[in-house]
């Protein structure tokens, strides 16, 4: 996705610990055409792979659920976000696991209601980054659980370097990533990022 | 707006403490046709109160982000979603202020980077409820310090007995909710709600 390579190139910097800050565009700052475009681009990618339309979206708060609602209106679909702090609103159904989070330095708990999800759907996976894979790995082990099926899984921003597609391998899904970082220099400041694959 | 009201008639529940469970719709799975619909209403609705267009949605992650982003998508303005929790991209700008949590029984830290509001916006804040008004005079205060005006309230829902109007009413500007809930019952579960002011 041209507009994003471009928006990464301008505005992306790079911080202490391989963070990558892209707070004026995806984790803080937003601009909704850019954002809705995203949606756009997943669905015809995923389309291009042979993926038929999914019934449901899937993401992680808080990051993940601007792209993935984006996502899900360009499917028509409903769409629904994981939590990283149960609520107390959250009932019996609400199965749990534990991922590790790099921006906030600590363990997150991760919280998905098995009856927003429902059995027998055909769940797409929506994420800001795709990076180590382990937040999606944990999502797409919560959706199994929930009766479902990942039939395919997006991450905005890939790091390519970080090998996600790997640990995401035995999904056996497609994979589509909207940018592609290949790598970032802490020192010069140096992104180096190409249209994902 | 009809089509939440009917929504909220039909699915939202009440669980003990006074909270209202609205996950099917607003805090974990989202229709993206409701959502967007919701950022269409409050652009009309505060036309229609003489607000002239924003340049800046603001809101509070993670269940203001739908329609902080639905609403920016009907302006085509950018939309900023403070940060619960301080991500370590976070950087000497982030101006931050303390909030109760009712779905999460505790305190929360609210971090919004006074870069990514600027100087001398108009800003509109929208939220998915409007209970207590704590957490929007919280953010209005960081919108305040960023050195921008706050020109608007919205929230998706509003809980009328809980005189969130009365805290917001220094702010003077014009508040808007889609639906307002004017009474609930733990033990009944009934839920009295129509559209809101």
């Amino acid at each position: 996705m041209q507009a994003l390579v471009d928006t990464i190139r301008r505005e992306a910097t790079v911080l202490p610990g391989g963070l990558l800050k892209v707070d004026s565009f995806l984790n803080h700052r937003l601009d909704p055409a850019l954002t809705l475009a995203m949606g756009e681009h997943f669905a015809s990618r995923f389309q291009d792979q042979g993926v038929a339309a999914p019934d449901l979206i899937v993401t992680v708060e808080a990051s993940g659920i601007a792209p993935a609602l984006a996502t899900a209106a360009a499917y028509q679909i409903p769409m629904v976000y994981a939590r990283k702090r149960r609520p107390l609103t959250m009932g019996d159904g609400a199965l749990e696991t534990t991922v590790p989070s790099r921006t906030k330095g600590d363990m997150a708990t991760v919280t998905l209601d098995a009856e927003a999800v429902g059995t027998n759907r055909r769940v797409l996976i929506i994420d800001d980054f795709l990076a180590s894979g382990r937040t999606i790995m944990a999502v797409a082990g919560l959706i199994h659980k929930s009766g479902s099926d990942v039939v395919g899984v997006g991450g905005v921003i890939e790091k390519g370097f970080e090998k996600g597609r790997d640990r995401l391998a035995e999904l056996r899904v497609p994979i589509v990533a909207l940018a592609c970082v290949d790598a970032m220099d802490e020192q010069t400041g140096l992104v180096q990022v190409r249209e994902g694959d």
